[in-house]
């Protein structure tokens, strides 16, 4: 039995029954291309006649060192009769001839990677023919010289530029600037010099003989998924190289016949907004490339209703049938040729991302696609660009427009120019909105990067430095805007004929790439949409890991609870320390010589705990609420040493000019308290304060700041209860390493809370839970559970101190680096690191539950918001992630997806 | 069959039979003391007749609530009769009247804690019949009130104190000091005083009835056994409670009959030195107390042979005899009577580290025991206390010993008195040797004990905080030296009619607790001890565990070689930067603004390191020596940033009242030169710097340095080789945390090494190992196993990061409190934290030597040293620990130890 290597389209059924009815590998054996075109005529779709070569054959012709397979040719030939018979048109035949073209078409889309040679089938004789039949001589001029440019580059390998040169001539001898005002002569002499330059370049002459084309053609097409350019492309994609490529053999049909034929491309919804209904354009008498090119002005598809009323509904009808068919808003092709519908192509639309959750939500409300489709086809990207800050429509309309670079990093971003990383850093510090503008980052700009609310580049691609920062960290970004011209000198930068100078404003879209001049209006994101809302739900029905937020105030657990939060899984109670009326009474606490006056400063923060943890209690009524105690270094709420020390060395100058005693004595004054404070600030310096007296050290230390706060934690829930508020709150306790410092704090916490129950009459129960976030917390887990009610992994310091790295020190040097040069895939402290710290978390979850069954277990860092932290911790079988407010919705759908990955769904 | 509670001591076999001829439960029946004496008996050595009442009797006398057993009484009256027949005395006769001892003995000896009632037997009229049998009324009055006090204290439970008052108004009365002065009169009295105190104190005459002092006496030893001080020391010590303790009757033997009779105690060697021959101290017609007590002048054991050569000779062939039995240098006690030589107790014998080493040599010498014994005998803190300074033997005798305390940490300190540890610091920065004396220590005071070499206290005990601190890191201390007083506000202490000011020196002995006034020599410790170089090569034959030494100059590896070190584990390569010829070129590495003018600088570094390295490779000579690339973050070269700021503010106020223009440009210039220097500084400043930019960090951001490192490394050499110099470099990475970190370095040394063996055509193999550092190293053990030679754990760092705990800013804040409060109960950075570090290192070996089964890997923190860290080590699997070159020998021995330990052998 001789091998089958070309099935016809309308054949697609015999190759899907040869391979036990799967699709995925009918799209493996015939392409993409080839399976939808095969699919399409099944379903009886108006699809013009045509075949495909299998990719095995591709593998074959490869494997053979470059021989068509015993066999294709032959069905090849067969396949071509086919089509003859199907159209009534004879390849080679000059009064009806059959032209076709041959396209490339392997599993996987690889947009311009692949060739394609278009009208096959004309020669010298057929064109004489053709210009009789259709009298449009230009049109069959333009398409010869088409195919002979095609083939001569595609199957002969002659380099473009020789073909332009002779164009170029041609225009220049007929003083025209367009190859469409050519003349018929003209043509003529393009396509006796284009033969010339195949024949001079290649040492064979362009083939007469149209089988001789064709054969050609496909032997290209399979070379050229061995090109260096395919194989880049497959392996940056991750496509495997032994898929290879099928060839599609499809029969040309004209929209430019007349005024009975027409093109046009068309998506079965809007793809902006994701509202139904066809949105597109198209051309009467026109070919393909015409709608695309924008030469003429297309009309909308509309409009088609009014030309050609008949196509029109066909074409309506058929997009209907599409979309159902494939699941999805289709993007297609077409032709009319003398009143004949024709479909070309239909893929899957590509769609902004409000369009996406418009879409999605509205298949599922049309029976198309079930809710869990709808999730898992709504990338966390989507809603993430969702809830980035967007330029205001009409204020982006209006203004002024200065360049346009890569779209790298997305978001709007606004703030006056900085040419350098040390003034952005110092502005940033004065409060001011930074737009980083460099030719080209590099390093040591990381502080400068990180600083800024934006960054802009001159030079630079997709995988620059700059671009890969920006991500990484979340900086709107757009490089290689090459009409910039940086004079870092001059410090300023030239766009046309406009100049800006160091701190003038600037805006620039992330998303897009787009570069505006001054200070254009963004708006906060629409997080209402009620698509957008029934998607979360459904994600919510989906998904078993809960969300919640991290939230240190009544604002932020609001905003929280209405994105969808359910419970705070962080409150870090030290950010209620940083306030203005607070300050002053933590530095006495932290400065107080002696326990007495220690605790009257604590006593004094009472009252504030109390009025924020009652806040928090009522935005979360009926949820839980995490509450951390105090966990920073003491020496942050203290004055900053190089200022003090600057202040010092001033007041000695002073003293030194001082014109009389009074003033003398002032000075000397605060010159003395000015040492006073420094020296209670070094007397709390530490070499590595991330790794020193912080966390529960503190409390086990000054075990009255504990008492404290738990004192303040059921006093508030009390004041609560009493306006009908179910308050739930959860102590956690920092940085433990060993049980026995849980334990000493647990002992404190369940003793005041006792009291301040009673003395409340109060009942609620008192949960005492802990972080994991250093290594050796993860190794004891099981000696922890047995004290703890509740582990939260702080991933970001379990980061730092598994992989020994401090994430400021780090960012602002070294890591840039590891991440430009892929040192590491990935940054440790935005996706979780598997390996290592992961390894941690499964440690630690396995053996606390082995302890106590039914732990929860959270994780609070950064990480709790990105997706692909989020599949982990779902794998991992946490209860929990907790995330800043605004990324909770993310973190919803993430959570969702891993539910749906894990029941095997294919996700977005 | 009633239960057998009485063992006569020679009946010790068929208590032996009965418990399956298992000794350790003979111990337990019997108690140590009762068990001995039986066993001496069985031997042949002359013990006084008795017996044994086991503990089983005093657990059952405990559970029934205080009713002496069924049995008991009849079986101690059987007993009695058979000292009675073997003595010839009678119980109660008063012409030749049996006295008989009862001494408690439990299974561990618990010194002090139990109750001991001597002469029982003696009443009103056999001590009439006494005296007149032995002429002396003072001794048999005496011995008879003393039975009077023991027993109204012992069993009656009558407070010494009003037996004191009775003896003191009768030595008033007498007008005399002593009470061997009283007149056999005034004893009457007194002991009609004393019998009356009984009877008002305890409502019960003392009883005339030997037989019921016997059994009382019984009776009080049991209740002892629940007594709370014997609880309270069991609970301490760890003894459990239900072991209960055994009674040993013993017939009384007096060694003050005559000038035939004699007393004395003698070790079988000298506890001091160790060398061999009888040791101690006699009296002639005399009691055991009197050669105690110190009333007498004693006689050296030696002039035994004079007076009694008999006797001597008899017990000096005991003596042997025990030692050989007993295995060990022996202990003992022995009275003559009437020219009958009596054992009365033989325990092993306290000895010095000294002693205790050159016992142990000389006991293999004399077949006594083997060598692994010996070497199990030796504690490394036998070691560890010769490797300490002494004071010299001389100089100390000729001191002026001012006071004693606690000898609560070993070694001797020689400073000026610092009285706060703010001074102490401050002191100590001047490169000033401070002792730091308080009354007490406090956590506030740990910076202050860190930077004194030596801690002084007036009061606290063997747990204080001093205590504790001083030997958890290592500073020799007395604490408790009560004599002290200390005058803080007039900065001096008194002693005595002695006054110290502050900066005074004085001298303190942790391993005596002994005081001295000024500076007092001290001399290095001998470690060229022939006793101890053999028990040292024993233990290596032992061990398995490698042992190599962390040295990074040419005269520390020498030494390191001298103590037994098998290579060198660590060299610190940055130590050899800080030279006075070498910071400023370093510096201009750190600070060059260009990548050429760096590798000018570290070009110029190249002979420096060059040279150090073979000093190494010469002093190493046919042993490995892994050296660690450059590690700390590189600001630790540059100059002080608080010293720059002040030398700036300095700079200003100077520059305001310039005299002259000249001057003031001069000053200028300083101004610039330092604030540029500042700058550099500032850009280098790290927020926790052990987590910053060092280790592999430095090497992939400034690989010319791993190149001039490696060319240093590989050109030393070959300049050694060419001296026939046989180099075993090995390099290794620190701080990897990826296995990409490793094998990006690995390439560059790889090549850099290839070049210069190349040009030297020296062929060498290239090892390149890296540390395991981070938990992540641990963690990805496997992956990195793949590109490493060799691991070695650098378990300081590995601790800090696993705890998430900076050593630096632990110890001088919570970690003291931890560990006085036991929330930890060992210093993880002295030794190895099993639970969470040792489980890192089970798993990165455990993984790495899936992938590499004979790959090498040993310890480099300064757990190496430490003896129960080592043995983890053991047991790991480790190939090697490295420690500094002073602990090499304790390193030897402690894994000797834990090679032993494995195969059960009994550890000291």
């Amino acid at each position: 039995m001789t091998t089958r290597w070309v099935y016809r389209f309308d054949e697609v059924d015999e190759a899907q029954t040869a391979l036990n009815g799967d699709w995925d590998r009918v799209r493996g054996l015939l392409g993409g291309k080839g399976a939808n075109l095969g699919d399409m005529t099944r379903i009886g779709v108006p699809v013009p006649p045509g075949f495909t070569v299998t990719s095995a054959a591709c593998n074959a012709y490869s494997s053979s060192g470059g021989r068509l397979p015993d066999g294709v040719w032959d069905q090849v030939l067969e396949a071509m009769a086919n089509i003859e018979t199907q159209t009534g048109k004879t390849f080679g035949d000059p009064d009806d001839p059959l032209l076709v073209a041959c396209r490339s078409g392997a599993k996987f889309s690889m947009p311009g990677m692949m060739d394609t040679v278009l009208d096959i089938g004309l020669n010298d004789d057929v064109v004489e023919g053709m210009i009789r039949a259709t009298g449009n001589e230009h049109f069959v001029l333009d398409s010869y010289r088409r195919l002979i440019q095609m083939f001569g580059s595609v199957v002969l390998g002659v380099a473009d530029e020789h073909f332009e040169a002779v164009l170029t001539a041609s225009r220049d001898r007929a003083g025209v600037d367009e190859d469409s005002a050519l003349s018929g002569d003209d043509l003529r002499e393009v396509i006796a010099g284009f033969k010339a330059v195949v024949e001079r370049r290649s040492s064979v002459p362009f083939p007469m003989d149209p089988q001789d084309q064709l054969r050609a053609s496909i032997r290209a097409v399979f070379e050229s998924w061995d090109g260096k350019r395919a194989k880049d492309y497959r392996r940056a994609a991750g496509i495997a190289n032994d898929l290879g490529t099928a060839v599609n053999i499809v029969a040309m049909v004209f929209g430019n016949y007349g005024d009975d034929s027409a093109t046009g491309v068309a998506m079965s919804r809007n793809a902006t907004t994701g509202e139904p209904g066809l949105e597109g354009d198209f051309l009467v008498n026109a070919q393909g490339e015409d709608v695309v090119a924008g030469i003429r002005q297309t009309r909308r598809i509309a409009e088609l209703a009014d030309v050609m009323p008949d196509i029109s509904a066909e074409f309506t009808d058929i997009a209907h049938r599409l979309e159902t068919h494939y699941r999805d808003m289709q993007d297609m092709e077409f032709t009319v040729e003398r009143g004949k519908l024709w479909i070309l192509q239909t893929r899957d639309g590509k769609r902004t991302a409000p369009a996406a959750v418009r879409i999605a939500h509205d298949l599922v409300g049309d029976g198309i696609i079930t809710r869990e489709e709808a999730v898992a086809r709504i990338s966390p990207d989507h809603i993430e660009s969702l809830l980035h800050p967007q330029f205001d429509t009409a204020a982006k309309a209006a203004a002024t427009h200065i360049a346009t670079g890569l779209n790298v990093s997305p978001g709007a971003a606004v703030g006056q120019i900085a040419f350098d990383p040390d003034l952005a850093v110092e502005w940033a510090e004065d409060g001011r909105d930074v737009i980083l503008v460099r030719a080209e980052t590099k390093p040591d700009d990381v502080h400068g990067m990180l600083a800024a609310v934006g960054i802009l580049t001159s030079s630079g691609g997709r995988t620059s430095h700059a671009a890969l920062v920006a991500r990484q960290f979340g900086r709107p970004a757009v490089v290689g805007a090459s009409e910039l011209e940086i004079n870092l000198g001059a410090r300023l930068v030239v766009v046309g004929d406009r100049q800006l100078v160091e701190g003038d404003w600037v805006s620039l879209d992330g998303t897009t790439g787009e570069v505006f001049a001054g200070r254009v209006d963004t708006m906060a994101p629409d997080l209402d949409d009620p698509a957008l809302s029934a998607l979360l739900g459904w994600a919510d029905e989906i998904r078993s890991l809960g969300v919640r937020a991290n939230a240190d105030e009544g604002s932020d657990a609001e905003r929280a609870r209405r994105l969808g939060a359910e419970g705070i899984g962080l409150c870090r109670t030290e950010h209620m320390f940083f306030g203005v009326d607070r300050l002053p009474v933590v530095q006495r606490m932290i400065t107080a010589p002696t326990e007495s006056l220690r605790n009257a400063a604590v006593a004094e923060l009472l009252p504030f705990q109390r009025h924020d943890f009652a806040e928090l209690f009522r935005a979360m009524d009926g949820l839980p609420v995490v509450i951390r105690l105090l966990d920073p270094p003491l020496h942050e709420f203290l004055p900053d040493r190089d200022g003090l020390q600057r202040e010092i060395a001033d007041l000695r100058i002073r003293l030194r000019s001082a014109p009389d005693l009074s003033t003398m004595e002032d000075l000397l004054e605060q010159l003395e308290a000015a040492r006073v404070t420094l020296a209670q600030v070094d007397s709390r310096r530490e070499a590595n304060p991330m790794l020193g007296l912080r966390g529960v050290r503190l409390g086990m230390q000054y075990p009255e700041i504990t008492r404290i706060q738990t004192r303040a934690i059921y006093e508030a829930a009390a004041e609560v209860a009493a306006e009908g508020v179910d308050a739930q709150p959860e102590v956690m306790i920092p940085l433990v390493c060993d049980p026995a410092e849980l334990a000493d704090q647990r002992a404190v916490i369940e003793a005041e809370a006792a009291d301040v129950l009673a003395e409340r009459d109060l009942e609620i129960p008192v949960v005492i839970g802990t972080m994991i976030e250093v290594p050796r917390a993860a190794l004891v887990a099981d000696d922890i559970a047995a004290i703890a009610d509740f582990f939260s992994f702080g991933t970001n310091d379990l980061t730092q101190t598994t992989f020994g790295m401090s994430r400021d020190d780090a960012e602002t040097s070294f890591l840039g680096d590891y991440l430009a040069n892929g040192v590491f895939a990935t940054n440790p402290f935005a996706t979780l690191d598997a390996k290592g710290v992961g390894r941690l978390i499964e440690t630690a979850l396995t053996h606390g539950r082995a302890k106590k069954p039914r732990l929860t277990a959270g994780v609070c860092g950064e990480h709790g918001g990105d997706p692909a932290s989020i599949a982990l911790c779902n794998e991992y079988g946490l209860t929990y992630v907790s995330c800043s407010p605004f990324r909770v919705p993310v973190a919803r759908l993430a959570a969702a997806h891993a539910e749906l990955a894990s029941r095997s769904v294919e996700i977005a």
